[in-house]
């Protein structure tokens, strides 16, 4: 689960590369949450955005990367699994997942690799 | 870098989920591709369909997810390093990787975990 040096193919550097999550040379841990949205938004939008940026203050966090066509997935890259453990158990978003669950999605899947 | 079992919150079944990979129970591996286009299709869609139809075929593939908004992502999972291997050294897929490095992809990365 530890992702570890390996055949990670030059990136070209210009303008457009700040969307992509600027991680560190290995190890490190990715979380990646795959998802299907129900219908409406129902305060999804702005409880992401807040989640990204408590996310990003938390430590251990080295970055983010986020896309939804059919589906969305949003891959989160840190330092540790012991991170990932404690931004999993921040109240907050704990409350907050247990309110997508129940609101936002129609199907998910959460995987660490 | 081997997905181990924990916390996969429990899948909500309905007619929407195919879209999302159906994985086994970890360990596997997984593929993260992040990247940005560049303007125009340069050929790309009808390829990387083509790509994504002879990895469903190779050994060891497991499944495919994909989306992109301003930024791509595709996660592709295996069910082990040797797996990738084998495909990373596919004579057409290499052939492809060296063409899309060149024409279709203004920055990406490339990451195993």
């Amino acid at each position: 689960m530890i992702a570890t040096p390996r055949e990670c193919e030059p990136a070209v550097v210009d303008g457009t590369s700040s969307r992509l999550a600027v991680t560190p040379e290995p190890p490190y841990v990715a979380v990646i949450f795959s998802s299907i949205r129900r219908d409406g938004d129902h305060g999804y939008a702005a409880t992401a955005q807040a989640m990204i940026e408590r996310a990003s203050a938390h430590p251990g966090f080295l970055g983010i990367e986020d896309a939804r066509e059919d589906i969305g997935i949003t891959v989160s890259y840190w330092a540790s699994e012991a991170a990932i453990s404690a931004w999993k158990h921040n109240a907050e978003h704990a409350a907050t997942r247990q309110h997508g669950r129940q609101h936002w999605y129609a199907h998910f899947e959460l995987r660490v690799a």
